[in-house]
């Protein structure tokens, strides 16, 4: 059963129920967390001969709310009762739309991280020409020490070789450059730490890269990861409006949108990350997904199938014997040592 | 006269060559600096009756040299000498599209920091739908603390506002999110500090506000700046690629993309910032223009008469007095105390 948090998200509750009916009319089976009456209106005649079971809550966490905050006074809220269904283990998985820093926080508050695991992150994949990229951290972990950024490179390749038929996946430290001598403090740490592990580390990348499809993790803080993301989005909103007004300009041009209406709904379909089902909190003990606040019901439907397909093949235990395999490369050399190199 | 590193670029020197020519038929004199066998061969044949003159140089500075390095060890790049043009006061300015890092190093080494400036950074106009907005820093300064933070933004101002129309800018500070409790410690320090300060602070902003048009001057470190652009870039050449292939697979979308040939015109033409003129480096005493190593003939045309017209209206003395006027607030308080709110 997938404990769904039906109160969070720009397109809550209403969107979240859509997505999370049309899961258990794929075999998924429900529990929704949130304002029972609310909830009831917005179920299809239906539901009761779908597996979707209901649990009501007062309380909700807005997309605004300060995370530690909200944790600490709302735990009634929709949020806190769906990821405590996972602990209590009434649910294999948790899924969100809502507010991501709170989900990161009652993940590792309620479930608890994987042992050796410094801080849970957020993976998302980004769309490329031929191939996705796996980005880690795209979730709240700002100010990363370069062992953070190491992990969340091992936790990467755990989910990219575990979900897709990538064996050893190319792992790229996203930097503002591709020297070696390129990058932050801490990103130059990692990349030291990173050159000296088994894993399959191909140096420091550039946004070109992952266009280009010649990386397949991408390592980079919360932060960084955020804005990555949100430039991404803002790009392609970017194109999409000046596209609109200037067709809007001439007849010949709008003729011409109708003639390509297929290479634009294709460049929608291949832009489109949320098409690929959500994005895994790693590093904490439960399964948990999350999803951008404004995903669409479809969205939402193949992220909480993607979260029922993380349980059921034990995706932390996995990632978590991958991390203590690895255990003597966490921190190969003590953190406050400076390197040489990077002066 | 505008001394021109023409040896730098991925384009070089060819590109900056026909960029500097074209400068100089607009009326603005050029100093060429780089291999004279090599310029003289791509200069056109009334080159002597243009105001451009030739200064002959023995290396080069690659795109991939480490710049301290490079500035210790090739004392006679076209680049250096250039430079040295401008402190010697034979040129009024110096442009470049070589290595960014290496115009930085090498624009504090010889040519000073403006008075009370920590470190000089580089700004450029993104696109957005309706206005630009002018980011800084997009150079090499990675790991900036709040107060650095805080004098590109004094800098941003006095940039916009001494060369646009736009009287008091609107401020804002890139971060993961609009919300105050959002960003890494610097950012959140640097919110502090804007908040407190007599500039038009609007708050944090993420992409969005960039493409819509509703911040003037984006405040980020370099390392988040570089990242950011090469995104945004990285995301117009994924939406081409994309839309050539899915365009190919049928003539009707082939005849499509003909009838729309105006609107793709016009989106190239708008989301395309180099258009604007170059990417100036503020916190040095003498004006320094720089370019993207790829640029057009056109656009280095573009930056090097922008660089006159910076040169013409002193904006490094402006600056400075600014940054002189608003000297009480540069360090406000002690940095090296915590902020209660900021955890």
């Amino acid at each position: 059963m997938i404990a769904v948090d039906a109160m969070g998200g720009d397109r809550a509750p209403y969107a979240i129920v859509e997505g999370a009916v049309a899961a258990a009319r794929k075999g998924v089976p429900i529990l929704l967390c949130g304002n029972e009456e609310k909830l009831r209106a917005l179920l299809p005649s239906d539901w009761q001969s779908l597996s979707v079971m209901l649990k009501h809550t007062e309380h909700e966490i807005s997309m605004d709310d300060e995370p530690v905050k909200a944790i600490r006074s709302k735990k009634n809220a929709a949020l806190m009762r769906a990821m405590q269904a996972v602990v209590q283990g009434e649910a294999s998985a948790f899924f969100s739309a809502g507010n991501s820093g709170a989900v990161l926080v009652a993940g590792v508050v309620l479930s608890g991280r994987v042992p050796g695991i410094h801080r849970p992150a957020v993976g998302a994949f980004l769309p490329g020409q031929h191939s996705s990229s796996f980005c880690i951290d795209v979730g709240g972990n700002v100010d990363c020490k370069a062992s953070y950024l190491y992990q969340f490179a091992l936790m990467g390749h755990a989910y990219v070789s575990l979900t897709t038929s990538i064996e050893n996946p190319r792992i790229g430290l996203l930097s503002n450059g591709h020297e070696a001598y390129k990058g932050s403090r801490e990103v130059k740490k990692a990349y030291e730490k990173l050159s000296r592990s088994s894993l399959n580390f191909i140096g420091n990348i550039e946004a070109r890269d992952m266009s280009e499809g010649t990386v397949d993790v991408v390592v980079c803080d919360g932060f960084v990861g955020n804005i990555t993301l949100k430039v991404a989005e803002g790009t392609f909103d970017f194109v999409r409006q000046v596209l609109k007004e200037e067709i809007e300009k001439s007849w010949v041009a709008k003729l011409g949108y109708l003639l390509m209406k297929g290479p634009f709904k294709a460049l929608k379909e291949r832009g489109d990350y949320t098409e690929i089902g959500g994005a895994p909190l790693l590093g904490v003990q439960g399964t948990v997904v999350i999803c951008h606040g404004s995903s669409k019901p479809y969205s939402i439907r193949n992220a909480i199938r993607h979260a029922d397909n993380c349980a059921s093949m034990k995706l932390n235990d996995k990632i978590s014997s991958l991390v203590l395999e690895n255990q003597n490369l966490l921190l190969p050399r003590n953190e406050s040592t400076p390197l040489a190199a990077t002066g």
